[in-house]
């Protein structure tokens, strides 16, 4: 039996429950931003972001969740009409794919939710293409799904192979949680957000732009707070264009200490292990992974003959244990259980656990 | 002299420093947005923002401060090239000015900082317009000088003499702290932010829409996220479009019931007698309101003689009390006070003694 706890134990993809520590340096008295403590605090975050995102580039951070930094991030490095190919292959990616259709010039790159769209078919859209993209947008860890595209070879892929084209990735559910270099993998432009592996509310998203993705701001007209060139600008200053959400950046610098003192690869060995073992415990019980879910970052399963809402709705109500459902189409006929963020061992045999007698 | 403190006593016309039992709320274990729990928390926060509000329609929350709010507002209600008029007097409705052109077709009517645009000014322009406007749009009190409209009558003459024009309003400073009542005054379009009369951390926006804005909705192209559509049609079934973020809302809620229980006369009583105390009290020490600065939600003034930066600088060094300087080409001339949120009379009075000794 789980021990009796005050809260449900949140195993949910995102948003996690952010530990005690986060949520005190949240309830920090709050620092004026035109005062020389807010450049000092907000000029240090911004060398916690640099090592969360693996870049000496800047990494902007908004209020938001990773739908708004993701197309914050398209809106202000495209400008109407440009060319651009999207990997469409799940719930988010098909977000980025509809946002991009309706003021850019998309190409669609898709696979049934599930699949991968892999190396080969990428090679081969962008061997074919005769005009010319100028960005190829890449979902890191579709959260829908769980299938994770090996970014580090897409992104080489796309510098051979397409030389104009920024790479536009979406890292919601992979920033902190898996493997991520942005400069080393030449990533030009990466969207994340406070709620996943950063271990925070949600309402923070973030951006990293290359400077060739500097060189590119657009001139998108009819949302200035939504376009990332003021924050850009300030930045330079140590400031904001506009009223910092200071607290909930307290929040996003205490983890990132908490992370740079594990340090990222022991965390991302961390993650990887508390999929594998949730993974094989989830097949050992009958399921069976969805179609090529393989990423680390969340375990997205089937359980052939039985019903995954009611399974999803006995852990809450039996065991106190919140997991996800399928999203769209897949409502019903998948589980997701995230790894990232505060998610340790415990609470993955825990879960394991209470899977097992509600299937029994 | 003021007692020590742990943080310094922050009197600017906002961020405010929000209460502890607000950041107690915001510290609450999240709760998961496709849960019924989220829908009935949800359902609950709706009849506190119509209270706040004073609207029987919906109100919409998201990540961001007063600009993202303003600017949303218009994204959302106005279509490329529509023809509105903005009022600019200040730093801020200057920014809605200068939004606004970038896409739509603006009529500016303006006067200097520290003026108001006035009855008589705004009566005489839109008996001239030929051509029709389609929104009006009005700072209620603009925080960078402290000056105040009749909103409730600016409201009344664009119903009359521009039937056809949505009546848009900045109401940034002014929500929680100013007598506001959206229905009532025929308020179609108001913009609101966390950070000030709401007494919580920066990093929520909300924009409230009568019926006429709701119909007016635009098929603007390039900001999906900043669009208020998707909120309007989730907010149906008591939901979000995207991730909410849920613990910068519980802090909401715990400031809308701590509002409600004073009740809202009441606080805007208190916000005016603060503002009367102070103004009076500014000027026995020899300062002089700025410009025609007439709101009770800040008291903006000159130090006839003296140097304002280094008034403010000696305030924090001296006895821990922060207050606001000029922004833009007011830096140095003036100084900002806030009257709303969590501040009270004995705030206000250590403000005024720590003025009186640093004037000395």
């Amino acid at each position: 039996m789980t021990k009796p706890r005050n809260n449900p134990l949140i195993l949910t993809p995102g948003p996690v429950s952010p530990p005690s520590f986060v949520m005190e340096a949240i309830a920090q008295t709050v620092i004026h931003q035109r005062s020389d403590a807010f450049v000092e605090f907000f000029t240090d975050l911004q060398k916690d972001l640099g090592y969360l995102f693996q870049t000496q580039y800047p990494v902007l951070s908004f209020p938001g969740t990773g739908t708004h930094a993701v197309e914050m991030a398209l809106f202000s490095c495209f400008s109407e009409g440009d060319r651009v190919l999207v990997l469409d292959n799940g719930k988010f990616s098909h977000r980025w794919e509809v946002f991009a259709r309706s003021w850019l010039d998309v190409v669609s790159l898709s696979s049934e939710w599930g699949q991968q769209i892999g190396m080969e078919r990428l090679k081969k859209r962008l061997k074919e293409e005769k005009t010319g993209f100028k960005g190829v947008v890449i979902t890191h860890c579709e959260t829908s799904t769980g299938v994770e595209e090996d970014l580090e070879e897409m992104a080489l892929m796309v510098r051979e192979l397409a030389p104009g084209a920024l790479v536009v990735v979406d890292a919601v559910s992979s920033l902190g949680a898996l493997p991520l270099y942005i400069d080393a993998w030449g990533l030009d432009v990466v969207a994340g957000a406070s709620q996943k592996g950063l271990m925070n509310p949600a309402g923070i998203g973030f951006v990293s732009l290359s400077p060739q993705a500097q060189a590119r701001m657009s001139n998108s007209k009819g949302g200035a707070a939504f376009h990332l060139q003021p924050y850009l600008e300030y930045l330079k200053d140590g400031s904001y264009p506009y009223t910092p959400p200071t607290q909930m950046l307290y929040g996003i610098k205490a983890a990132a200490a908490a992370i740079r003192s594990e340090g990222l690869p022991r965390r991302w060995n961390r993650v990887h292990s508390l999929s594998q073992y949730f993974k094989k415990g989830v097949i050992e019980l009958g399921g069976k992974l969805f179609g090529e879910a393989n990423s680390d970052a969340l375990t997205v399963f089937e359980l052939p003959g039985r019903e995954c809402e009611s399974i999803k709705t006995a852990l809450m109500q039996e065991h106190f244990i919140e997991i996800a459902g399928g999203q769209g189409h897949l409502n019903g006929k998948i589980l997701r259980v995230g790894h990232f963020g505060p998610i340790v061992m415990n609470d993955i045999q825990s879960c394991l656990s209470a899977l097992q007698q509600t299937l029994s």
